[in-house]
């Protein structure tokens, strides 16, 4: 960046919210993918006027910028994929204000999302979505990719979640969007729009989140299956069945087979499948009810080892194997990559059995969990990063398991979104039309084309 | 319409499904509004592929097109406010796919609200938004408005349930948004675009629901209020209980009046405010529990003549004064006007507060009812349409109560939409920037502004 806009920048935000050093831009080069791309800068914002002047100057300068919260997201958004300015809004974290009256909070973008459960969980209330990466994530990174979680089943994702955001656009200008309300019909969904649109549309400052009293009896069972057939005729029989589980978990055989070699903790039978069911509400004999319904499905479908929680430290217990699973994926080949892939509920063991064949045709070890309830598995690719052979295997299985999930209707991301990792797989899924439509609308909200380019396989970007 | 022209639009369709008969024309110049606009033809579409091939060549010619349902809006989004063609999908109406297993339904755009409850409710699953036009409104309008109802303060409004549509755009280009999946992730949220873009974006042809099971438990308490500010803190507090009330219903003293004036079932005590509570859920310990929360608060806050039904017959009796409302509203004046206003909750008895003044000011009966529990109310204004003066009154108290929830920082819509009735209004509510941003995307979608032109106030319709 030449010498003259450097200071250009700095004057909007000072010194010391500006870093062209090697060791900062090494930082902002990764974020949770294996993707890495250098930034010239990065800014630290620490308000909403200043992302303002920075997005002026840039769009008038042509300097790409890239909206970036903790850097959690694991398909690569939050990477400067063609350089120019990181935009860093992790100082942008107070929350505004909480109101259970009218069931909302309002954050700045940076908020950390576990800071806003923490700050709702003495009142009773909390925030349903439940990203994994939520001890760092923040909520305007969550807001960018649709970011959702385990209880996805029941309570859905964020874009259920957001009233209304602040967005600086391209050209500097604020817009806000939505309503403090807690319903809006009034011009068009904006709202829906940013959300999940990856920092390409505008920068997210301020969100307006509903939020609710939470349940907080739960009930929770797990059972094993023979069979991957038997399993996913359960999924089926329990989406099918009068119950909402809030968690609705599969294990696969692979995923047994590691707790089991590498988890001290776990000791669990041999299946192919293990599933793992919470249901919560506000009494326990709902919660109990509830789950009864469950495990008569399992039952009807050969489940074996059904062991329903009779208290919370029993609960816990059921959770281990699952909590166990981040920490044994490394273990056999260093370095795993988790997919997002989401199929119609009733093509879950058919993606699982794909899966299985794809691992077994590249050799890679591919242990698939995932959030049944919705559709939503993350199989596993095991992978030394050391062995270029064994890479490339797993890049080619990886293409495959995408390929897989829109051939049986479903889709490339449930939740982890696409940015640049899944940006070459757009087409499998979104025709001429459906591309041609984003990238109308990036035309049009950033002509110059300075938010995030290259994510998402816009054809404008 | 030139003879060439009108001659091109019956090879696609056929002649028995085009009309520019003069009793037809006039059918088509109303919806639930007051307004009346006339068509120069009207199109009944029997598939995608008609539409696609009439919005081509309505947009080589610069034809208007306006898509409608049955009819039912109340903000005039269905009327040709310039023209040319009415595009009626309400003949494309079959419902595609119901999946329990997948928690989908797959409908034409054209297929009645009701008739989708009625093939659900076998099944023991339903479709949460309730819209009080669901008896004959299509569920493609529903979409086209994101209609809400009477259990948007537990189940939300329209668009928390669409996965995916089927849009034609103004080219006759065919666009799949979303995925047959229960979470997406992938591109741009296109479906929460259209939802709510009234006709102006594309043609909505078919749509994905997310459905649910239902639960049949329900526990009802009705209370009345001596006072507007105990009612106002008792609905305050409880949005901010432990609860989750599916109905919270208000009506207010004028409402109160008119049902004891004029319905023969009903025979209220003397009060401000009365409040109808319900809760649902799969246990009937569950529905109590949450309706005993309800019932704590409104004690607290001074309820009087708090009746907790205790059959199903009683909870229909306490039904019977809300229900009743439709029918009497227009018993003093001839005509009444049902607003849509929504504002923070914790603002709901300013705004009943400030309905009642500009109904004193302008010599108006406003007798408001709604579902407060989101905070959206339907302040109606009663008039008698063959006096101007009163005509010219309503009128002017109808902008006040638009400007007074825009004041205490709520919307003009609700559920209702924005439509032609509301579009002089939206500077109210939306400053340059956001109407712009909406401007910018109609322009990029739609460039030759064929699609319900004149709505929503944008700039570039």
């Amino acid at each position: 960046m030449d010498k003259e806009l450097r200071q250009r920048f700095i004057d909007i935000v000072g010194e010391e919210n500006y870093t062209d050093q090697l060791i900062d831009l090494v930082s902002y080069s990764y974020d949770g993918s294996e993707l890495s791309f250098r930034p010239e800068a990065a800014i630290w914002a620490q308000s909403t006027e200043q992302v303002s002047k920075v997005l002026a100057l840039a769009n008038e300068e042509r300097v790409p910028v890239t909206p970036r919260g903790a850097g959690t997201g694991l398909a690569g958004a939050a990477l400067p994929g063609r350089g120019g300015i990181v935009l860093d809004l992790s100082r942008m974290n107070k929350i505004l204000d909480i109101s259970l009256v009218n069931r909302q909070a309002r954050v700045q973008a940076g908020v950390v999302y576990r800071e806003l459960q923490e700050a709702l969980a003495p009142l009773g209330f909390f925030y349903p979505p439940d990203p994994a990466s939520g001890k760092v994530a923040t909520l305007g990174g969550n807001v960018g990719t649709n970011a959702g979680g385990l209880k996805g089943a029941k309570y859905g994702v964020t874009k259920n979640y957001v009233l209304g955001l602040e967005v600086v656009l391209a050209d500097g200008s604020i817009l806000k969007t939505g309503a403090n309300c807690l319903k809006c019909s009034s011009g068009y969904n904006l709202t829906g729009l940013f959300v999940g649109s990856e920092g390409t549309l505008g920068v997210i400052t301020e969100i307006i989140l509903k939020i609710l009293p939470e349940p907080k009896e739960k009930a929770t069972a797990m059972a094993t299956f023979d069979t991957l057939t038997q399993a996913g005729d359960a999924i089926a029989g329990i989406l099918g069945s009068i119950s909402m589980p809030c968690v609705l978990e599969i294990m696969d055989e692979v995923c047994i087979d590691l707790l089991n070699k590498y988890s001290k903790d776990t000791s669990l039978p041999k299946a192919e499948a293990m599933l793992l069911a919470e249901t919560d509400a506000f009494t326990e004999g709902e919660a109990s009810q509830q789950l009864d319904v469950i495990i008569e499905v399992m039952k009807k479908h050969g489940a074996k080892n059904i062991t329903k929680a009779e208290s919370r430290t029993q609960a816990e217990n059921l959770w281990t194997a699952r909590r166990a699973m981040g920490g044994v994926m490394t273990a056999p080949r260093g370095a795993f990559l988790a997919e997002d892939v989401t199929v119609p509920p009733d093509q879950i063991s058919a993606l699982l059995r794909g899966v299985h064949e794809i691992g077994r045709k590249y050799n890679i070890i591919t242990p698939t969990l995932g959030h049944v309830g919705d559709g939503n598995l993350h199989p596993g690719l095991l992978y030394d990063k050391n062995d270029p052979d064994e890479c490339e295997r797993m890049e080619k299985a990886s293409a495959e398991i995408f390929k897989l999930a829109v051939e049986l209707g479903g889709t490339l991301s449930g939740e982890h979104g696409i940015g640049a990792v899944k940006a070459p797989f757009m087409s499998l899924e979104h025709d001429a039309t459906s591309i041609g439509t984003m990238s109308a609308i990036k035309a049009a909200l950033d002509p110059n084309n300075i938010l995030n380019p290259g994510k998402l396989a816009l054809t404008t970007g």
